[in-house]
């Protein structure tokens, strides 16, 4: 798992070394897509100090979009969230208690004033985080809003060629 | 609720008239960083088309973020996201089988391929959708991040004037 | 899996390919039966056009009931009812993160005017929505209530043979 | 509330007077489209005879389609189609517990071999119900089936008129 | 599983063959008291009538306790309870929707009337459903009273002798 | 509230003194029956003591059947059971956090060796506790029994009366 | 609300100033073992440095234990415990989403290494903390352990005074 | 599994021998730390009487923090925490039904008045139901209060050092 050689658009940042398991769903996607990005594991809670020194200084670093996962009482996100002022994906992690729902309503709860986007729980989620950090980035960027368009006329015809009647 | 004289930047979608008193907030936000927007109800279930074309013509009107407001059922904004390639922010409203939870299930467990960014229930969503709105527009635009700083600054000075101690 | 040559009456619609190991406990009914059906894999996301056109086209293809299956957002069920006057069946497939009861729930609270008449999670579910259509088909077809009767007293018997005392 | 004077096509039957605060929604959109109706309140639990009298006559009286209504431990549904080959719809009562989930449950999780298909908790559950009893009266009643199709275009117009934009 | 010769006190009841790989737990127990009893694999739904005619018929069987088991929807509880007077027990088997939480609410949740007293899910449920009616059986019975008194000491001593400081 | 001159066959226990609200429904029953009783508030957390004495003596008192009633937490049924031999029936109050679904769990969740006999959260669980009872105690008391038959030939006959049709 | 003029032993730090409704309850506990504390508002999102700053600071301004009370996304206390060595108890806000069941799962799921002493939900949860915080002070503070006798003793007496029988 | 020589100040009391598996990852941690300790298995529920005198004798023995483990109903904790004045810190242990939350309810939901801070579910909980006990005792021991500060700069090292980018 490595930076790309040209500067970073996306930040990924996830509260244990185990999340990248997950989380490189949402790497595969910014890969197919060309986008650059940097992978990082901090915690909220075992590392405050890095984690809010990675995320105070994401917006100088040229990050334009934060993409954070974490899973149990999942406080990564909106701690990050805090910090920046770039828009902050949220992807839980799977959990034994609730599956992950946990998680899920940690990081969607926020109080009004410090917005998470919230995806799904899981690689469904990672995925999704990443499409969602490529949409928001092809709002200026034609060339990417091309490739998105392409993305999703290729997911309908696979749907169609998948389709059993 | 009149749309701004301005080309809109964003579109707040709703399934349902009765939306509109969480979605306000929402609304207030905008106004408030000055963010030209448009509001529109319109339902996944009654009215399908309406919704397809709403959707597919979103992007050639110049919006370049989409709120979508839905309870119950709460399929709107991931129809939404099916038909457009905008970032699609989903706002769940409360409901009285399990608070909301629902709604936010049923617009936060997107598949992978469409991602929808969700936000908390009720109006504490509503109100971050529009401040996650405002952070992927101010990426491209620093007047804009000036003016969410400062509110960050303010929404801290607030909570330090409120302080008990 | 294939239709079968006759005219179908019923149309399974399933949101993923990866649905029809659940919902071949629909299909095995309907064989038993002898009712006709054609089989469709489409997505309310992924191919929105083919899934509406399907829906729209499935009253004069001579289609009467429509058994729709999905997990997670699991919106297909409600997105064909929008676009059908036919009576719709949902059956949510199992997930990983309460089980399936979040596509349970995305299904079952639809909104009023657009009913989906849901079954349980999964393939007792599956078995169950095609044992409905085969009530509602057989409304009007006394050889295929015949049938029905006949299932009940097997299936009474059989929990008598296998009674333990 | 009293029954048609013309031969009724749906039953609806509900496991307590109080449920009739609910289930009159159901019986308003029976109105509405000219379907004769009967309502019964009886009791799975506290009186099983009449109850099974009641589902065994069923269709002998003509009826189509039941649909029942129950709150709580909520087995009215499942017992009466137990005891008929009619299409039965499950509406779930709201409740203190769970706000109607248990209901939901009990009604929705029928065992493979006896199908209940099940609509949202409370009023809106009511009114799909019958209109899910409609659609499925409709497939062999042209008329009605035109209804319906108003109904949708007068649904759709009425979002295109209350739309904010 | 057989009967024991002598008259059957207690009767256990349950809606799938199945269902007996967890109610052993509870014959094990009656066994053990010495408590003669009659197994008996029936289902409310797919078996209605046999289900009330063994409910009708228990008490002049001379069975003093019923435990009755059932997963999913699991009517079968509440179902005997209405159709006899003797003290029903219920057991939730689990399932894979809610860990069997969908069956203990179908179970507990009887309105006021009709009791069914209900024990955990799984086995852990089925052996108490055992213990309770021995519980039941020995008011009236000082011999099974002494063995309860033994049981519970036993097991006090057993958790002594575990301890392990 | 009082104790019946005649030796009380039923005890009825609750954490809080704001239960008899709810426990209420139990005495009433009790009361109809004509089955002597007593009521105590006692706390299993706030005088662990007092609860205990009252438990190993109940056997002694003559008490046949034990009702205990709390919320939250809700230990005092299981605390209950595990010094009686008695047969133990548990009744959860409402609350706050989940309506009663937690202190449901915490009464009927017991390990296997110690049994509470669980039913519905609130007044309905307290009228089934106290019937419940009634039907334990009628095992060996024909009058009960026939009092019992006739409830349930009332309770079928006003449901036949507030039958609509 | 004011700080007792004696060195505060213990903080309560809570998330927004409409949470001292709820916390008012631990204040009043403190008072009543004359045990001085210091009330802080601040918000782990809103004004994350003066968070850290109160938390870093809090062990040398002579604090032994610390109280942290939040809602919805409820990170405030996790937040804290990471950056101070006292121990921390948590306590949930009520909610409208799960009724606090959200919170309560963000503040007690925390990962492994930094943990947070989760109390009920509310202001049994606000008393309760103020009550474990003194347990913790008492442990070497004999006049304290004296008190906490006593306060176990008068509510064994409350009990048996309001006892029924 | 062993006591240290050393007189104890941690008691780990926990309801089964199979949940030494869970709470040895509370061991590991006092160990760690060379906080004395015991080990002991009791019942609430089986050894009601054993439990009592255990909770009553823990002061005298010199113990400053008891850890509780249970699962299911899950009562142990609370039933200690109203035997002794000492904090009493409990472990949920992981279960079917709702993966432990319905023995996280159990001990977390405690009436005011006798207060259980309570941990994450299995585990994790264990560990960090150690780590505070451990930040209770070193609020008066310095060297103790060293040995965190150590741990908690190592944990942040550690995650410093897994970091990727």
């Amino acid at each position: 798992m490595s930076d790309k050689s040209k500067q970073p658009l996306v930040g990924i940042v996830m509260g244990s070394k185990s999340d990248w398991e997950t989380m490189r769903a949402a790497a595969a996607i910014l890969d197919e897509f060309g986008v650059p990005y940097e992978a990082k594991v901090s915690s909220a809670h075992r590392a405050p100090e890095m984690t809010a020194e990675w995320a105070h200084s994401a917006e100088q670093r040229g990050l334009e979009v934060v993409i954070a996962a974490a899973g149990l009482a999942a406080h990564l996100p909106g701690v990050v969230a805090a910090q920046t002022l770039l828009p902050v994906l949220g992807v839980p992690m799977e959990g034994k208690l609730l599956g992950g729902l946990d998680a899920l309503l940690s990081i969607v709860q926020m109080p009004g004033g410090v917005p998470v986007g919230t995806l799904a729980v899981g690689s469904h989620g990672a995925k999704n985080a990443a499409l969602l950090a490529v949409r928001i980035l092809a709002v200026s960027r034609p060339e990417l809003r091309e490739k998105l368009r392409k993305y999703h006329t290729d997911m309908a015809e696979k749907v169609a060629r998948e389709s059993l009647s």
